[in-house]
């Protein structure tokens, strides 16, 4: 089993248009640290499942036929991007799972082209994908939004963005079911104010004391938080740390 | 100045994804057959402006305060993907002018960010740029679509794209404002059959006849149409030739 994280960014990424703050000149000067659309693949034997889709070159990456189906979170811009272009192309089907929300994103539901949008998912009912078991776990956020639950060759995987904070029946679902990777939105440095749709470092630390995983990535990074990070370079919370776009993580040892 | 193509293809583009037809096979073994979204660039002076912005990697082609403004043909989405990563950026707004569509795309209009859509276009009202003056045309397309008629250092360029035939007020504006080069949509290898929403080759040298630009370039190119051109060798009318990513043009000699 090995699980890629392909993206760790906040809508925007990292290089933030425009932006000089020392984040995003590192990121320019460093490759390692630019951060593209938060979005991860998982592969186990021959099956390859994706999670979000806003990879600009999401085709090039993923030729026709590559993957077994995509788990999409929720319908924004930088999660759907990569599948404008693809549903124009010629063969096989790709199955996009995700919740529902009758608006999607601009066109795609209405000309969905390869794209199979059929399946529908429940919250807490977990589904097959060859050998992957997959259980949609509801998320809050300002559009119908999903995490995803995976067991797959005994490793327990959370995938958890976007979202701030969790609706108690997730919160207490993952305290049950403790994940040893928990992939966590963590879009904003700490705050004082409630922040909206997405959490903060207080937030996602709370959580992750809460849960309990074995080890937690943080995801949908901010340049913000990486500013502050550079600025606070002291250690998070034992088994918390900050995902990095092409982090492998390959299951329990 | 300098016009140059920054993409040439139709939606999908060539190669488009999964297909093995002859045209997709060169352009994966030969880079300069790739056709990206249909865009260009004009550049006079100081001053530069995109046509279009479907391009994926547009926010790294055109850094913050690169560009002095976009012109939107329409609001599908191979014409303004490029947008939805820019927008959250810092720094100057981008101005965008484009045809007057309620709905835009997904919710670049209710979420602008740094871009200014505020410019309200009129068919046939010229307007300039620096001193770049550009004339909007109203084209023939599935949503409110703008050709732009471009007169910049003594050279005359039409853009023409996405659009089946032409209204006839833009057909007699061009006629009497005869364009040195006019990009023109052609999509669609030769058809006996009425096409929607873009040109066939029939139609397009049909229309380049009517006009009589000193030169046509078609573009808006799909894989059909380039596997046709493998298939039919032969030289296009005189003054007609088939558009290249990369192609510039740099006015009348």
């Amino acid at each position: 089993m090995k699980f890629t994280v392909l993206g760790s960014g906040a809508v925007g990424g990292v290089p933030l248009y425009g932006c000089d703050c020392p984040a995003c000149q590192r990121s320019r000067a460093v490759s390692s640290y630019i951060r593209r659309p938060a979005s991860a693949l998982i592969e186990h034997g021959n099956t390859r499942i994706a999670l979000d889709a806003g990879l600009a070159d999401f085709g090039t990456r993923f030729p026709s036929g590559s993957l077994d189906a995509v788990l999409l979170t929720h319908y924004h811009m930088d999660h759907v991007a990569g599948l404008f272009e693809i549903r124009w192309g010629k063969g096989a089907s790709l199955a996009i799972h995700g919740p529902v929300d009758e608006h999607g994103c601009d066109d795609l539901h209405t000309h969905p082209g390869i794209l199979d949008f059929s399946a529908t998912l429940e919250a807490f009912q977990c589904f097959e994908i060859s050998d992957i078991r997959i259980t949609p776990l509801p998320l809050i956020h300002s559009r119908p939004t999903l995490g995803y639950f995976i067991e797959v060759d005994g490793a327990r995987i959370a995938y958890l963005t976007d979202t701030v904070d969790l609706p108690a029946a997730t919160l207490a679902f993952l305290q049950t079911h403790r994940p040893d990777l928990m992939l966590l939105d963590c879009s904003h440095p700490p705050s004082d104010t409630p922040r909206r749709n997405h959490n903060d470092l207080n937030l996602a630390l709370s959580l992750h004391q809460k849960i309990a995983p074995l080890e937690t990535w943080l995801t949908h990074i901010s340049h913000d938080l990486d500013a502050w990070l550079m600025a606070h370079p002291e250690p998070l919370s034992r088994g918390v740390s900050i995902a990095q776009d092409g982090q492998v993580w390959r299951g329990l040892v």
